[in-house]
């Protein structure tokens, strides 16, 4: 695995155990606005996955289809999360 | 608790339970596209996680703060962390 | 007119210009990486003013809602808007 | 100048159309769900013409630096963009 994927796999664990935390405080009554700001650090390591997810993807994949000639369909794939990234 | 923090937790759960799932994707060698769109289907529902908080804190907490005549504060916090939600 | 929707104007018009400086930068075939970063610059502008507007809508119309016990639909209407701001 | 360029002039020039009318709004008033709501419309055009710049820089800088064997500067440069772009 490389180095990226490890550093993504890091990344998503710490959120799926903020996430824990997060469940908890909503259990316990903590004060929402805290509960939110909770929210919005673990969607910050989930994005942060993801660049590096796609980072790795256009080195190897994409790099690997644009020798062969056939780049342009990986390239369609990519904006078309891109536009569903930045939109969620 | 209330009916809007109920649908959070099982926002949150669910959301939980998706990235259990993509971090066995990227450690079974998964395609990175279809990774990366499990990364955003679980950011999606942290996004309506938050959603559902803040719109019981509105109804309850800033309700409340506005009949008391200090409402402005809350305001401001919320104000603050949207800025970072919609910066995340 | 109140102090948030000048600062919101003024935002709106920063951005415009920015805008109309990134159209002359496409036609002038400069490097797209250096367009895409003024994109995202006039868009962080769009978001502050959308913020102003908020924050003045909260603490006027939200407000009066609340003391006249009606306030529920106008948080509805707001939830409503910012799960397409953060979507966007 | 290539497709997607001409594209993306078109969606800058209809944002920049839009964000004229909304400060026209906000001069006459109009209410403030209405304007934001505008002002989401505006963003959401930035966005996609960021997109069409993207597309042709992976289909033509980035190809191009990948086979001349130099294309990971490239992609460090995209992901420092996109990191900026799903946070604004």
């Amino acid at each position: 695995m490389n180095k990226e994927k490890e550093k993504a796999i890091t990344a998503l664990k710490t959120s799926k155990g903020q996430i824990e935390g997060i469940i908890k405080m909503i259990e316990d009554g903590r004060y929402c606005i805290d509960v939110s700001n909770q929210i919005v650090a673990a969607s910050a390591l989930l994005k942060k996955a993801n660049m590096l997810i796609l980072k790795q993807h256009l080195n190897h994949c994409v790099k690997e289809a644009f020798l062969n000639n056939n780049g342009e369909e990986k390239v369609d794939e990519i904006i078309e999360l891109l536009s569903r990234i930045s939109s969620k």
